[in-house]
């Protein structure tokens, strides 16, 4: 009999619950195991009377630590008090499974050390992609392969406003109210659209990807709030969307990392990702181009991901822990590929900026688009590097005035 | 020390002998197991003497069978007599890892019984998508799921023809010739183009997604030879594809399951997987849709998977084995989803034809497209089922003489 303790029944807990009741059976026919719920902690008991059966709940964490429990799922959400509580089920012996990536994100490498020094596990696949099978199959299916490069949309969220701007011509004040009032976005929707969430899980699957932790508050994060419709319009015009792609790759100076609004090509798995949808293409040395691809969360996918952890814990009791990377990637997040990148320079003197780009570049195409307001340059131009292509910009800014520049990297697939 | 040996050292072979000596000491730092490749089986020691360190090479089966051995990978293709050794072999409790869909797909349920009689695993990730990892996903991430449906191009052979008459307006025979100068399709290929592989691909897959057995030989399965311009063209003017598919999906009757030709969406993932790409969508009740994509044969694609598989086998030793499956599914491959199909028949009287079509159905669209002889009639209808589909021919049939009629399905996404 294996004890399941669910921490929190909202979205995400709720689900889970559902989830395991429904595959009581098929687990035991499947491992020989019977599960069963054995307590599920809530905020406060007397908003569930009534409502539900209530014999499961609890509103006092103690009940749990006393509870016959061997898996302990954290559905709570938030740094405090999901770490403290990890931190003493982890010490008590309990595996733990959690979607939680602010936490993993931030105290991921601290917890995993303590899980292997109490011999159990902690899982958090439902933390990056949702239902999308991709911390497993990264660090064991691929464990052959040298991963070159990680890149994906991994917020739902902005997605889902992009996507809005991009086949409705939205703005972006009105698309996140649409995203607001269907769910898809908090009241306060920083962590999203600022690429802080992106980021996030970025860092989770870069450090299982490179074998280096990769600290998302290293990571460079570029957010969807400037987004206006120029910009989309200069994307369709190209036959391009707009994703916020999040990307890391492995570079002989280190871990190049960012997340940052991009133009890809209309052509690429990428592009087709749509709404509240993630996508994740991974790159490996031997197997090639990898592409993933679902729902990045919502009720059930978030459980179908919490709920393979638990199965991977049940039929692996014996197995050892991979993590935790306790070495530091040195993290930064200036492109240094050869691309073309759409700039948006605002100035005095189009005409002037027009002419020193001519100049500059060898590959030099200019859009017919001014801006909202008539001064601005639309340009695409091709760079060895965003180092370079900073050089050339300061060039500009030192002889013409340049008021202000957006940058978005142009990729192909 | 896990002793590993491996038999066969064609492309496959030598694919996972290389990929074991560039992670011998990453597997070491992972694992804290060291692994070394023990015997490696060749069909004739001559051929690569001089051209290799042949101290590892055999080209007798009894040498192996007298190693100190953990672990064997076959990499020999084909029925015999890779079935007869890897029986042996796990009769030896020996673990054994696989490529090989021919054997899987035959032999499946019989090896995996043999592998759980004698506790040691048996492991053929690579045979199904390459280099995708797809069965452990399916098998464990998405163990909370029930499968729904699972929709994909597993042979890449027919995906590159289809490719080159698609994009290039080659023929069939054209872009066969460039598939097998290219290496992507054999001197005989008939187990590609006939669909044969691409169903026992699917048999696997849809075991696995369904827990019962699908037959491979049940599986209704129509090839591409048939495909020619005027099936392109009129699926151009449509703005949809041509892929191969290998569908299955559970029904109340019982399991659909079927390989053919099918128009699909240009703006749908699927329809992006081009030349030698795989790409698999499966859809769970609770994770909604999902989809994988990347290289499905080749040297080091197969090579990752293989290696995915001997790492698991590593890591999980005192793991319980999830097949076999015992049950069979009773298999059926009429389409019994409402769709709209492209048909074109082939008549003497095509005014006839065209209006017996239009008083018929309801939901009826005509191509211009007449066929290479000008004695074809190219609609789209709606239709609720298959079955139903036919009993609609065959009524026409009975009143005005059709000579050949083609059916596509039309796939939205």
């Amino acid at each position: 009999m294996t004890g399941i303790a669910i921490l929190g029944n909202g979205t995400v807990g709720s689900g889970v619950e559902e989830l395991i009741n429904k595959n009581i059976k098929k687990i035991k026919d499947r491992t020989g195991e019977e599960i069963r719920i054995a307590k599920i902690l809530v905020r406060d008991i007397n908003k569930h009377l009534g409502q539900r059966d209530a014999s499961l709940l609890t509103d006092k964490i103690e009940e749990l630590f006393n509870e016959d429990i061997d898996i302990v799922v954290e559905a709570m959400g938030g740094i405090n008090p999901a770490y403290d509580y990890i931190k003493k089920f982890l010490n008590m012996k309990k595996h733990v499974v959690t979607a939680n990536k602010d936490l993993i994100a931030k105290h991921g490498e601290e917890l995993l050390s303590l899980a292997n020094k109490n011999q159990v596990k902690l899982h958090f696949e439902a933390s990056v992609g949702g239902g999308i099978p991709i911390l497993k199959p990264l660090s064991e299916c691929l464990a052959g392969n040298e991963i070159q490069c990680v890149k994906g949309i991994l917020n739902g969220t902005t997605n889902f406003i992009l996507s809005k701007m991009y086949n409705e011509n939205m703005g972006y004040d009105e698309a996140l109210k649409i995203a607001q009032e269907l769910g898809f976005a908090e009241a306060n929707p920083e962590s999203d659209v600022m690429g802080y969430d992106a980021a996030r899980k970025l860092s989770i699957l870069s450090t299982i990807a490179y074998g280096k932790k990769v600290d998302w508050q290293e990571i460079r994060t570029i957010g969807i709030t400037e987004i206006d419709e120029t910009d989309i319009q200069c994307a369709k015009e190209e036959d391009c969307n707009i994703k916020l792609l999040a990307m890391s790759s492995k570079e002989d100076r280190g871990i190049y990392a960012a997340v940052r609004p991009v133009l890809v090509s209309r052509g690429s798995q990428i592009a087709k990702v749509e709404d509240e949808f993630n996508g994740i293409s991974v790159e490996g040395d031997a197997v090639g181009d990898m592409f993933f691809y679902g729902k990045g969360a919502g009720k059930f996918p978030t459980a179908s991901a919490v709920f393979g952890d638990i199965v991977d814990i049940i039929e692996n009791k014996g197995r050892k822990m991979l993590f935790p990377v306790r070495e530091k990637a040195e993290v930064y997040g200036l492109w240094n590929k050869k691309s073309e990148w759409m700039l948006r320079i605002k100035c005095k003197n189009r005409v002037e900026i027009m002419c020193a780009l001519g100049e500059l570049f060898s590959k030099c195409r200019f859009s017919n688009a001014k801006g909202k307001d008539g001064d601005e340059v639309v340009v695409f131009v091709e760079s060895e590097s965003e180092e370079m292509l900073d050089v050339m910009i300061n060039k500009i800014n030192n002889k013409n005035s340049i008021l202000a520049v957006k940058k978005f990297i142009k990729l192909d697939n």
